[in-house]
């Protein structure tokens, strides 16, 4: 369409400078200390979908942090989308690592730095600025909805609560998430799914106080020892996860559908120089697609125990404690996961010790498949503004709440990524390519325009 | 000698208040950050020397933190006796589980509670107030000499050098040490040696950076489960330590003298209960007294790596970290297993990491047989004043600086340790009691007289 065109191009610098704006507050979930950054957050969002025209906008406090919704409801008659995103952000250490302040964005070479450049606040104002683009040019074809939340990087803790108690108000024949990557703007791709999440806390105690490692080692098992055996133990030589039952549920992925996936650019030679690795590691059998893509997988996110300060000190520790997260695929269950992994850890536990793991949070895998409209209005989208259609794949990430619109609002989700894996998500220097935003800017429209078609 | 006594009587409350003052300085040698508080220790123990009659006191800076001197020179036909001790401390850390400030000493229930209260300062002040004792009443039946440093908490880095450029200064006839511990006051122990010490840190480096665990977990090699299966390798089922050649210069201990370590009182359920463990752990085929007196160690201090803040962060972390340390037994070198460890954990990486591995600081073990004088002196004062000759024993501990000396200066080293095992050194909550305290002053003016006389 011209007329958005036209809309996009006058508005350009605008639509950045107010990205870089929303970076600029540290929304950070985790981490107590910014709650009044998540309301700030949340009342800024709420202002740029004020501004961008839709008619109804509303902070909704919930017993974390507020979720923004907003609506604009051009007629009943037409299919309505929600689109879904989040505003806060991961914790941004290690700080040290940073080139420049993580929420002081900087473009430099066409990418925008910043935590949540790209997860999830680059991606979801796409869609704030798409949708002001429809508006304002008159050419909304769809009803559109906005569920903004602020914990998706803590679970979605209370998400779940908030949906089972406004189905009216969330009611939509889709559901629209950009926070997700493609492969390359060269090779656009289009997620059928995402993985789910199981993430625990493991806490393992070994005597009750610090000991003088030199008057007690050797005589006393050391929790960091302990638990270093137990991690090692989780996955075996050809680095299958050991866990009993793990693999129960995995739906295995017909050698048809493999293949499909196999047909995605990968040069391997590259994914190492990219990553400074020598070697790459994974499950037996599987290729790196497949290892982050269709299959379990097991990480220890986190691990401390004892001293961790400059020069030595010769103490036997107390406590150790690790982070660990398994990302699932269809059709394993989270809850059940999770349970499965902290039985078997208090299982392994030696009588040396004792083991508490707590569960963090979780979400359920899940899938889109090629053949539902909802794909293909976005597969479509993507084919007219790249010039060519996009390759399937498996994401290997996770958005938690994705099982639950389904279940609750009875609707398929579309994962329209924009990002790419390059884009240091969850670590230093998070960025977002510049062209990446105008991109995703420019192709949503398209998206709700042929949903509607096909939805006729 | 009624006239020790009596001077220590009518001092008392003073000795345990100077003892206070000097618990107040938080010298913690490790973090940068206390250098001025090192200098301001330094300062107070030269303070305390020269009120308690020594000649010549003198503070000598070396490249790290300061060593101070003190000396009284009565004749030089008397057997000269150097009392080797630190003012430094180990880091309080972690503070949280202190029921008291660290650096705000406390008394309850008969017990000093301070950072150092026992490691070292309450320990090497007894000296100083037992030379008061023999000055004021006019009876040392020595000469003595003080050296007080600064860095036994780190290796004392720059301790040799300083011994070995002051030879002349430091000529004596026997080293006496109060930095270890005895059984109890009801059943006195004297150490006849020491373990030696190597402390190195590990770097592993995985990808190079830190990555989202949904989008490269599974197909890229974590630097945490590295880090974990290498530190579990590092022990067998029997927790033997599996080092090719560690246990190659351990000199075996005969049975007669395995058997005599063995009349030490132990019993295994209070053993237990105070450290709260429903199993205890150790090298199979030994004891626990053997497992930390006779035979070499390996533990775990400290180890971290990725996100290790409130709540939950997805990360594949680019780095994990740890500090590892051995305790040596004659004969072993602590340069040479230093480097056979370090060697071993580069051996043993695997190729999808790259592993850094950095010596902290080390010292060899240490032995002063039974049937020498020193020992002997030592002995007959406990003996003295306890009532009952003390139980020779091996220590765990180390004092890195022991073998130096011998070599240095070609006199032997005497552990007149009053310390318990129980004080939680290098732990949160550390204490000295204050009758072990106050029976150190009582007992080391028997040993410079017992000393002088078998000299003789």
């Amino acid at each position: 369409m011209q007329a958005w065109k036209d809309y996009q191009a006058q508005h350009k610098d605008r639509f950045l400078n107010e990205l870089l704006d929303l970076l600029r507050i540290p929304s950070v979930s985790a981490r107590s200390e910014h709650k009044p950054d998540m309301i700030r957050c949340a009342e800024a969002v709420k202002a740029r979908l004020t501004e961008a025209g839709a008619t109804k906008v509303e902070i909704y406090p919930t017993e974390g942090h507020p979720v923004v919704y907003a609506e604009q409801i051009t007629d009943a008659s037409l299919p309505t989308v929600l689109v879904y995103g989040h505003y806060d952000v991961q914790p941004p250490d290690p700080l040290e690592l940073w080139h420049s302040g993580p929420f002081e964005p900087v473009i430099k070479d066409g990418k925008i730095f910043a935590r949540g450049a790209c997860d999830d606040k680059g991606q979801f104002y796409m869609h704030v600025k798409a949708f002001e683009t429809m508006v304002r040019t008159n050419s909304l074809p769809v009803n559109i909805k906005f569920l903004i939340e602020g914990e998706e990087e803590i679970g979605s803790q209370h998400l779940g609560n908030f949906v089972q108690a406004h189905k009216d108000l969330l009611k939509a024949d889709v559901v629209l998430i950009s926070d997700t990557a493609m492969l390359s703007l060269e090779n656009p791709s289009l997620d059928i799914g995402v993985r789910g999440l199981s993430y625990i806390e493991v806490e393992v105690t070994g005597p009750n106080r610090d000991l003088h490692s030199g008057v007690y080692g050797g005589a006393v098992a050391n929790p960091i020892t302990i638990l270093a055996k137990m991690i090692a133990s989780l996955h075996d030589e050809n680095n299958h996860i050991t866990i009993p039952g793990f693999y129960n549920d995995v739906l295995e992925v017909p050698a048809a559908e493999r293949a499909e996936l196999g047909k995605a650019p990968y040069n391997e030679a590259e994914y190492k120089t990219d990553l400074g690795v020598e070697a790459l590691w994974g499950e037996k059998g599987y290729t790196t697609n497949e290892r982050t893509g269709i299959r379990p997988t097991l990480e220890v996110n986190g691990i401390w125990g004892g001293y961790t300060g400059e020069g030595a000190k010769t103490v036997l520790p107390s406590k150790a404690f690790a982070k660990i997260s398994c990302r699932l695929v269809p059709n394993q269950q989270h809850e059940k996961m999770t349970e499965l992994v902290i039985n078997h850890l208090q299982k392994i536990a030696p009588a040396y010790v004792t083991v508490k793991a707590t569960p963090h949070h979780g979400g359920d895998p899940y899938l889109t498949p090629i053949n539902t409209v909802e794909f293909q209005a976005a597969s479509k989208a993507i084919a007219t503004t790249f010039g060519k259609a996009p390759i399937p794949v498996r994401g290997g990430g996770s958005i938690p709440i994705t099982a639950l619109f389904e279940s609750a609002l009875g609707c398929k989700t579309v994962f329209l990524g924009f990002g790419l894996d390059s884009d240091n998500l969850h670590s230093p220097n998070e960025k977002f390519d510049v062209a990446n935003f105008y991109k995703g800017i420019e192709t949503i429209p398209y998206f709700h325009q042929y949903y509607a078609e096909l939805k006729q």
